[in-house]
């Protein structure tokens, strides 16, 4: 080994190619248009409500394993968003509802900056449509804050 | 080597499994539910034209190498779609226009069934604004066939 | 639409391309150069022996589902290979062994040409491991046939 | 929106997610055991060898574009790396030789951290046919680091 020039350093994060690598090389142009022309086209708060329906359909289509649990519920979704790089969630019962914490969403890396305002309801519609089936009738998702750069949401599940 | 019970058999394809392949793990749940979403709310004309719309954008963020040749224009579509697996082109200069040949493009295997009338408007779109930024003008790219299951299509370019 | 110049044909499957999009991009050149090198640096026994360690290896750290049945073993079995791309198998009891029939294996993608003589020896490896896991105490499994070029070999669990 | 509980947060990178997103699914098992069957088999200094040998192969089969000047050549490199998310590299001309940092290289990922000692030599094969092919004619590329579990490591292009 030579004399080193520099010394090592600490790895160093870089959060524009971590968000890059969020999405696969395949469909990042084809739903970076797609959320051009969504926003371009229709109101946030109509493409939020599609986002949410094709939320409700992802779920149905992906059901949860049975948990009576919070801790199992949680390992469900998490086994569905696990496999297809959809990073991962956490709940918890809170005194104003259940806390849902989505980290690495990678919507926000396929839409980039045009879905600040919409994209999340991709995720409300989902876990919607999971907690409904778990039985939490008539309680509603809504979203706390909208998708960051990085694919992290949160959202609510309380009283409507 | 243990005596052989069966004999080699030559290599099987299995479609279902080609298509499967053609689009990644990641996207394939939520592009699956936002094309039934598109089937469901929309007339396949109208999708058929939102999905155009979004092949012009996704071509403007694609522009072409440029080229004097037929060969070169195709050398230059299949150096955007090549990286991406999306499948592969051949053009060729016909009496009744220029044939467009598209192959394994994955918007059949991400939309599934549902999308057999309009997923080649996004097709249509990307060539026609390739066409355009080439100088085709005035000269307007029509699907012949819509996508078939492993993701072929024929488009033609001739006078409107 | 306009007329139609060729008839709508079947879809139609090509093998080379199935063969490319079974192994992601990512990896293709790397593990392809890899192959070539353990091709001309060592005798093919040699690296197929060292193929089955690292199967040995890759199941010890994919453990299955306990199962009682060849059916719930092979859904175990496929459990594992379904969510990484990595093909099928299918086991069935005949009077000559357990039979394995792996299909759509990337490893073929991958290697290539190279890996005609070793690279099933990773299968042989991963099965050895699941079923002395699952109590086939003595038994060994042994190829049937190499990969072929779509990742399909037959193995057979017996007395060794 | 309801009451927002928790502010809005600045988003937060997570190395653990970042780094494995940086190998695609399809192979992370499959080299984590090889990496660590060399590893248990051969000295450090062997299998660096053998992944040099790789690199070389890798970059034969791989040849950059003609470039004149050091921009060029750099660019010329990423344009192999970036399509198959394999991080990317700036070359400086320094007194003490030419500097090459790779960041984000996948087999930091890929091996997880059996690959501490070695597998920064694929990195040094690769680069040293890239530049005996530019005509560096007796120069020798050497590891001032190893590869950090984020997949960066530094190189250094000088005299043996």
């Amino acid at each position: 080994m030579p004399n080193t020039a520099h010394p090592p350093t600490a790895p160093v994060l870089d959060t524009a190619y971590a968000q890059q690598l969020q999405c696969g090389r395949q469909w990042r142009g084809f739903l970076n248009a797609l959320g051009q022309e969504f926003s371009a086209a229709l109101p946030a708060q109509d493409v939020a409500l599609l986002m949410a329906r094709i939320g409700v359909r992802f779920a149905s289509q992906n059901p949860l394993a049975a948990s009576d649990t919070i801790e199992g519920l949680q390992a469900a979704m998490n086994a569905v968003w696990g496999p297809l790089d959809w990073g991962r969630v956490d709940i918890a019962q809170t005194p104003a509802g259940m806390d849902i914490r989505h980290r690495f969403c990678p919507l926000a890396a396929a839409f980039g900056t045009s879905q600040a305002d919409w994209a999340v309801g991709f995720l409300q519609g989902a876990y919607q449509q999971w907690f409904d089936s778990a039985g939490a009738g008539g309680l509603k998702v809504q979203p706390v804050t909208g998708l960051d750069s990085l694919g992290s949401a949160q959202l609510r599940l309380g009283a409507a």
